[in-house]
């Protein structure tokens, strides 16, 4: 069986991180042998937008629809304003690919630590999976601005929010919380302070929950999420949350879990009608991009969940492999910066090769 | 000097740490001799609202127009929808009051901790002040709903930023920024994903730091920053954020600083026309209320930062003299169960009140 794997490095340390991955994901075929990946790789990036004033061609949606998965690495760079090339290449991607489910998974690796003291003695108090709204919201799209130019400007974002898109995220958040052993959901809002869409967002967790009898349900105001993320990790599971809210509360997640540089994503189509698209969810990090020293753990991390996401349920041995070998090898001390070792990314991807072929 | 103060102690652990702030209020001027309080008591609360129908009278705010500052607890009570209480009560009060900079200092009281590893060695690392946009952006109250009781229901919440409301925030950031020791500002946006209001909200900022050359300042997306926060405490000195993401990282501010106990706010208006108002980030905390073990160390600190306002300079040193008495006290030892410690509400007040005779 082949994989057709569109295959976009984007900017800085994304290529870097991407070239890992492929490795990484060419040796887990090898050594599996049941399936091989074809990819078509895409020069969609920054520079690129610089040279010739586009992102993707025209007929880009078509060109992806043609594969099975896509494995994005990152986006953005300091001569393009960041608006422009979000809304021109991963925004849309998410939006037309009907990827309406951003999955992001938290926990600290073996080998690896926490900033939270109170993690140190027992790593496994933190082990999150976080839900993300990635089709409406805040991230909409919509806005404007109203007398450009003049001391009276006047600017908007409007938030659009669905009962079909808030319903499609609450039953696919309670399936992965009832597929986990502790079947607990935390939902987060801010419907004191907005009384429209949030509230409807929560008015729809309570009726979806009852399908769920079996899933224990509480709900968060977004600032008090925080403080319960610091104080009391153990206290939660699975976490439903809007496009931005999520956007926020997983990279607090990150942090808290050691690094950002470790965190996966999964940007899905649950009908599958569109292929899925897989990232770590960092950025292109300008600061050390061409250095070799980009931590790839959440570039592998989020091949993983491809392999998955392919496989239906078939591959999932070979997805635990791949984890398994990622944390042999941070539990060995092959770490990047990041993590407080002192190994770069060619390193920790030729370990975590090696140890794919003895797991 | 007699400073008229409309006390609004609201809902659950508002009233207690209120009575508590009030104490201390008239211990210290007691010991100060130059000024005194008369306080109008509001209660205009959740439990107000069941029995009447309603939280302030039509003529509130010209109520509250009489008084010099306004005192404020905590509201919000689960048999009120969150949304209710909030936007017949503080959202209101801070608009109608143009009360649009709210002051939000963090950092680590003698005597207690951070949650994070990395601030153990030196709590001086951590010392932050948030300046929080407070009268428009994502709480500007618009939005709404269509299609209600469908299942097509459609639901919006409209940010607003306007080029005044973004010009006067970002001003009193950079001058608070410049009146503070390290001369460092840190915007936060999430333009990269909201392309109009954040887009001007960055704009803004660019132009009036030209206005200040000796502050240093630099730009992070929100989701960053939390990130940042987590790692770096120490490259942080005052931040400027809107009302929503300032919301979510004062929290988390206060979570990292050791509690949600602690943190105090002033809601401001510059101009003086109106009152400013006073009041701890924390909420009315059903879970602990009614039991007299609240911490009002947050509460006391609002109130310093009240005494402050009303003084315009001239009473710096009265409310330098509560901030010295609060923290001989969390040095003592003299603190409630969320900085791990087993006073309640009545002893720290008392010794906080002991203290201001002796500082
Ligand atoms: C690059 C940006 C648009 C993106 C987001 O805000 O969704 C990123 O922060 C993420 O979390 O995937
Ligand atoms: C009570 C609520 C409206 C409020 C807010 O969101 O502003 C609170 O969380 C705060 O931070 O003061």
């Amino acid at each position: 069986q082949t994989f057709k794997i569109a295959s976009i490095p984007g900017d800085g340390i994304g290529t870097e991180i991407t070239e890992a991955a492929i490795q990484v994901l060419d040796k887990l075929a090898a050594v599996d042998g049941s399936f091989k990946f074809d990819y078509t790789h895409f020069d969609w990036s920054s520079k690129a937008y610089k040279e010739r004033g586009w992102y993707m061609p025209p007929d880009g949606m078509d060109q992806l629809q043609k594969h099975d998965a896509i494995y994005f690495g990152a986006v953005g760079w300091p001569d393009v304003p960041d608006h422009i090339s979000l809304w021109n290449l991963i925004l849309p991607i998410r939006k037309n690919m009907n990827q309406y489910v951003n999955v992001r998974p938290t926990r600290i690796l073996p080998g690896t630590k926490s900033p939270l003291e109170s993690c140190q003695a027992d790593p496994s108090t933190l082990d999150w999976i976080i839900i993300r709204e990635n089709s409406e919201g805040e991230y909409a799209g919509q806005g404007g601005t109203t007398h450009e130019n003049s001391p009276h400007t006047i600017a908007t974002e409007l938030a659009i929010f669905s009962r079909v898109g808030i319903e499609r995220i609450m039953r696919y958040a309670f399936e992965t919380a009832r597929s986990r052993e502790r079947k607990k959901l935390t939902m987060v809002t801010k419907s004191n302070a907005q009384r429209h869409g949030m509230v409807l967002w929560d008015k729809v967790f309570y009726e979806v929950a009852e399908d769920y009898p079996d899933v224990q349900h509480d709900k968060m105001l977004v600032d008090a999420m925080t403080v319960r993320m610091v104080n009391n990790p153990a206290s939660m599971d699975t976490i439903v949350a809007t496009n931005l809210h999520a956007d926020i509360l997983s990279d607090l997640a990150a942090a808290l879990s050691g690094s950002i540089g470790i965190a996966p994503s999964s940007n899905l189509d649950p009908t599958r009608k569109h292929p899925s698209m897989f990232e770590p969810i960092h950025g292109s990090a300008p600061d050390i991009a061409g250095k070799g020293v980009a931590n790839p753990v959440g570039a592998f991390w989020s091949a993983a969940e491809m392999v998955r996401w392919l496989g239906q349920g078939k591959l999932d041995g070979t997805a635990d492999k791949l984890m398994q070998a990622i944390e042999n090898v941070t539990k060995a001390g092959v770490k990047t910066k990041d993590l407080a070792g002192n190994s770069n990314t060619k390193e920790v991807t030729e370990a975590v090769c090696r140890e794919i072929e003895t797991v």
